[in-house]
């Protein structure tokens, strides 16, 4: 018996066989950059057939298939929305996918669900069942699991984390991504760092090569390796912002662990102590000292072993 | 058939015999300022034993207690944290009032939670699943329901919003309070206008008159009414951090409702409708527009009525 666990992004779909030890028995790559939902909803499909063949030729049954999205599912209704994805506003995903295969049930969950699905389940936050994983790529969202169950809120759209309020000073750039995400994310270092070469004239170091509208928070990391003082600033400043959080996660929840993935974690793995000594500060006391505060440990793969959870979770319920 | 529900403060104790439908048939109410722990809990046991007799009497059977304590209460030992009764640091409660009547089932919870299942059973949350309760008094809690339950985290300390950050400028008297409880509580409200009465040698106004060290939250709103201006600065800082929070908390948990109440809210009621604009500017605006944010309606009432759902729940585990 094995699991179809599909993990979405906003530029390719991995897709994989899984056992339910979490084993990866096949995987299935396919790039989707600039490709329409319509098509989007068929590379799905198609994998899912290609998967299912593969399985029963290898004499493995398939029981069910999941899904991790980049955006919102909507529980009610079966329809995503997806902001990378062309015409995923609010997209009749789950009939489409369960049509494929009308007998083995397609389950969806947004990709923060996924990511603690798959951290609790093999990853640093492995059997814990308050957790939180907060993702920081070009945006930030955070899966966020509660007494064992993912938090949806009333329409499944909790755990926008990009919008916390950390500073009194409203500024107007926050309307498009929130207060955090707008500092903190990816994007959010190449614009704070971009921001201050621009206003910093007498700034000569190592991101005035790059034209500042081209500088990534790539360039901020290797400037910061560097010892580049401007870079130092916007990254100190990131770290502020991720211990904020860290610390409200803590006072809110009393959760077990929050572990930090996604694309800048990666790189930023190395501030977690840092961010710890910054959460320290703010955090209720007894909370904090209750808490393990880790980089993810299966990374890139968080988003496959949730989308594999999920389908697993299927069979538990019935 | 009704439940014994006990409203227990810092400073008295409200108990009542609370039927199904939430009719008050019977009240009492006692002092308990300055008492040891020990002898609050043989008021409580007296409290109940009296509800109990008068219940009989009246041919009424009790088939609950429900209790809600000033604090923490842990579940997995049943004993409670109540900084404000002395001697109870990690007091054995539920087994002392257990044996009050041993035949009776005894549930106690926090008071954070008993405000929020009152007002989701009988207030301003009536029948929502997802909705939170910001507790404004002396000091700062929430009680937040999650798809029906409770949020407890890992050890029974969730909901500690007083510490959520909302500055990145640390102030070491953060470290006793947290931030948000140190600007925009009761006592907040008085420290803030206190250390600004200090600061500012030209200010003449109202709160010149009692000595700043003697300034109340109570003073501050009536100099706000009668128009003075460092008041009104006092103010227009709590409305900032009540509106960040009350955005923080949509944008995390997508709730139905936000309630405020505690015993600020109170006279702040009258800036709910500048809380809502704020909390708007930081919000995740599609969370934004599914929530309703509103003052409490049964006020004082919400805690009695949650220890009596507290009561009522253990029926139907049963």
């Amino acid at each position: 018996m094995a699991v179809i666990a599909i993990d979405l992004g906003g530029t390719k779909s991995s897709a994989a066989l899984v056992s339910p030890d979490g084993s990866v028995l096949i995987r299935d790559k396919v790039e989707i950059t600039r490709k329409s939902g319509t098509l989007v909803s068929k590379i799905l499909q198609k994998q899912i057939q290609t998967l299912y063949t593969k399985a029963l030729r290898s004499g493995q049954d398939v029981s069910g298939i999941g899904v991790s999205v980049p955006g919102i599912y909507y529980s009610q209704t079966g329809h995503v929305w997806a902001p990378n994805i062309p015409g995923w506003k609010d997209y009749p995903l789950q009939q489409e996918l369960q049509n494929t295969i009308p007998d083995i049930p397609v389950k969806i969950d947004s990709d923060r669900a996924a990511y603690i699905l798959g951290e609790t389940w093999l990853g640093a936050a492995r059997g814990c069942r308050n957790a939180v994983f907060i993702a920081v790529g070009t945006g930030i969202g955070a899966g966020i699991m509660v007494d064992g169950t993912i938090l949806r809120g009333h329409a499944d759209i909790a755990g926008a984390t990009g919008w916390m309020s950390l500073t009194p000073t409203f500024r107007s750039e926050y309307t498009r991504f929130g207060c955090f995400e707008y500092h903190a994310s990816g994007d959010g270092l190449a614009r704070v760092a971009r921001d201050m070469v621009n206003e910093d004239q007498d700034y000569y170091g190592l991101l005035r090569n790059p034209l500042p509208e081209h500088i990534s928070s790539y360039d901020v990391f290797e400037a910061f390796t560097a010892g580049d003082a401007l870079a130092q600033e916007v990254i100190n400043q990131a770290i502020k912002f991720w211990g904020m959080v860290t610390a409200n996660f803590i006072s809110l929840f009393n959760p077990e662990i929050i572990v930090f993935g996604g694309g800048l974690f990666g790189p930023a793995i190395q501030f977690i102590p840092l961010i710890i000594k910054e959460a320290q500060r703010w955090a209720q006391p007894i909370a904090f000292n209750q808490v393990r505060i880790e980089g993810s440990k299966i990374g890139g793969e968080a988003g496959l072993y949730g989308a594999a959870k999920i389908a697993l979770s299927v069979l538990s319920e019935e």
